[in-house]
């Protein structure tokens, strides 16, 4: 018999701003902390793409066996897109989120939580 | 002077359900439709990382200079979760599910299209 999983999944998406710009340019710290993110909600890390963009901005992919952690960001801007999905109810994206928003230290942040996999799509906000 | 970037971004989140599972479970095939999705909104592709998970499932994180799309498939249930999030307003992260859409031709699809990186996020119906 074909094994099943659960198709319903969280998806954290969150925009941050007012982070140090150092911070959002380093590759290496980035992909250290999306790391420490994804162990964070207790998901399983499958890869992680890392990229370091000319002039600047920085983006780290962290696929993972539950779905996909990642960051895109915005130096000199101070901002930066992230967003983290999980499938099954065993991981949450909201504890590599909320792990992040310590990491980042953001003056503001707007984030919503979609809960996919069930029917139509449900948006909520996110704290 | 340090050359900016807007950091207004399109994020297209997007579930099918009814998909063919043969489809779904084919790492080739859907590597090869990411690609192809990203080329039909004018993205630019910086890597892809597809696998193929036991006993079935496939996940294809491709990461874009504007930001990424992914898809993360359930075989056994005919279900798939992808996003495609850009930035900037030169690449519409539409384009690309529209084509994703008519490849997979789903019975049944949820997406929303979330404007981020402007102030607080706003979520539209996507069509």
């Amino acid at each position: 018999m074909q094994e099943e999983y659960s198709t319903i999944g969280r998806h954290v998406v969150l925009d941050v701003w007012g982070v140090d710009s150092a911070l959002l340019n380093s590759k290496r710290k980035l992909k250290k902390q999306l790391k420490l993110a994804a162990k964070a909600c207790g998901a399983t890390i499958v890869a992680v793409k890392a990229k370091a963009f000319k002039p600047q901005g920085v983006t780290v992919a962290v696929v993972l066996s539950e779905s996909h952690l990642t960051i895109h960001t915005y130096p000199e801007k101070g901002f930066a897109g992230l967003d983290c999905y999980t499938c099954g109810s065993t991981v949450d994206p909201a504890l590599a989120m909320q792990y992040l928003i310590k990491v980042l230290k953001p003056k503001q942040y707007s984030a919503r939580l979609i809960r996919r996999g069930d029917g139509p799509m449900k948006v909520e906000p996110f704290k």
